[in-house]
């Protein structure tokens, strides 16, 4: 986080501190037998993460000075997706993660049946927020959310890309087929994020060209990095379990190109999404900063 | 099926060719690494289970002269959320099934993770199809169709109910805690399909009350007649295991109840449930029919 700039740094640290205060409301314990199944999803979903995805509606939404409650509960439902995405991933019979973001995953600390339907819960709970007239009094523009989050979420987007994941450990994938890949399992979201300020912001679809080539970008960015900090990062400092990639075989951006060309290719699509922000002025320098960060950090 | 009337059965056979119809289309196997994905959401989502809650949706949305594309659209989504459900439902670490419609269990037949992902592929599906424009040229209606189906999903409805469902294997439960979690787990999805019907008809919700009291009913009652099928059914014929929540030391209402006063309530609900549609003339029939079906079954 030492590299991140003043205004980001404080970004982070806002957006962080909206979304774990949004989900303590959302997720308060009843006193009823599904106690376990909110303090499962507790674990998850408070006090952990970048909110990468939260901080891009934010970064996003601000451009357009969009209400500060419909940024967090659309921050807050996209992270419900990423979270229970987390837990899923981290089951037995997926990636099987003892550790994530420091602590034990949930299925370690509330058995695997819990965190099956923690997950589940979270994923409705995302379209439940995104769909209540809290978020935004357009209809329009509630449906609009939920369309776009649905798809990024799905066989088209996330899910699928899970899935082409999977296969990765059978097959020996190349460089397009890694990156579309990695564009649904992870840019998918990434650029869901972006979308939903664009949609808060009422811009219309054409003229959305730019920022949806500013999210592409970053997102595929991020991924490089992550796929290089699973090589040379610290387990400590991730807080899970590094290195599986390569044991599992699979092929990576690092694996593909080289650690040299992965830093080259990542740092010129950081330098290309911030020249697809070039219409807007310093209300853009967020986004920008936002972009550099994708590169520039230890977790 | 014997026990259907003519135009209960008719109703039945034809909206389960429209659902499986409308699932053969969005579930086109792709050229791709998801292949497998896809053929596991058609193994679960096509050919099988009585449809009980795309006929609910006809049925209800009848009575208001809807669109016959935005009931099928409806139809189709709740019966995503049921079809996801089960599949994770059935897995390992949930009840363990490995039969199901009277073919071998998605986690069976492509493996766990494979489940879990086609499970959380239906469930982004569901949204996907209710948030757009074909469902309903009306934004708000589709806004009101998913704030309806993600709180019958979640935590205060669906999984919420399969969370009590697991606990009630530790605790000994009474009968208004099954109740209440049946109202949840089978209560809140059947409840959904009226509601959605009703929504798509444009009924105002203080004048669903008569629908929705019809709807808490013959759930509660479906769900009384699927504890004495599982007592007294016939494994081929329900294509699924049996008699396992005894074995598993659940209370259900027949243990809390007795066979003869499971089956006189069991009636008594359906009376009600057709009492609830006094307001409605020969134009809902059909409901009358699937209230007094949900006794008159054989699986």
């Amino acid at each position: 986080m030492a590299q991140a700039s003043l205004a980001l740094a404080s970004a982070l640290k806002d957006v962080a501190a909206n979304i774990d205060r949004h989900f303590d409301a959302l997720l308060a314990v009843p006193d009823d037998p599904r106690a376990e199944l909110y303090e499962a999803m507790r674990h998850a979903a408070i006090g952990g993460g970048k909110r990468l995805r939260p901080l891009l509606v934010h970064a996003t939404a601000r451009l357009f000075h969009v209400d500060a409650i419909s940024v967090t509960r659309v921050g807050t439902a996209i992270e419900c997706i990423h979270v229970y995405s987390l837990i899923h991933d981290d089951l037995p019979a997926m990636d099987n993660d003892d550790m994530r973001r420091g602590k034990p995953t949930v299925h370690k600390r509330f058995g695997e049946a819990t965190a099956v339907l923690a997950g589940d819960c979270l994923h409705a709970l995302a379209f439940e927020i995104l769909s209540a007239e809290e978020t935004h009094r357009d209809a329009f523009v509630r449906s609009e959310l939920v369309a776009e989050l649905s798809h990024a979420a799905g066989p088209n987007g996330m899910a699928g890309g899970q899935m082409m994941d999977l296969e990765a450990e059978k097959s020996s994938f190349d460089l397009p087929t890694v990156t579309r890949l990695q564009a649904m399992k992870t840019g998918a979201l990434i650029s869901c994020a972006v979308e939903c300020g664009a949609i808060l912001g009422r811009v219309a679809p054409d003229a959305r060209t730019g920022l949806r080539g500013y999210a592409r970008d970053i997102g595929l960015a991020f991924q490089i990095a992550d796929d290089i900090l699973d090589v040379e990062g610290d387990e400590e400092l991730a807080g899970k379990k590094l290195r599986k990639d390569g044991d599992a075989g699979k092929e990576t951006f690092l694996s593909l190109l080289g650690l040299d060309r992965a830093r080259e290719q990542a740092q010129a699509l950081v330098d290309q999404a911030i020249e697809h922000l070039h219409g807007f002025g310093a209300e853009a320098d967020l986004l920008r900063d936002i972009a550099r960060f994708t590169l520039d950090r230890d977790r």
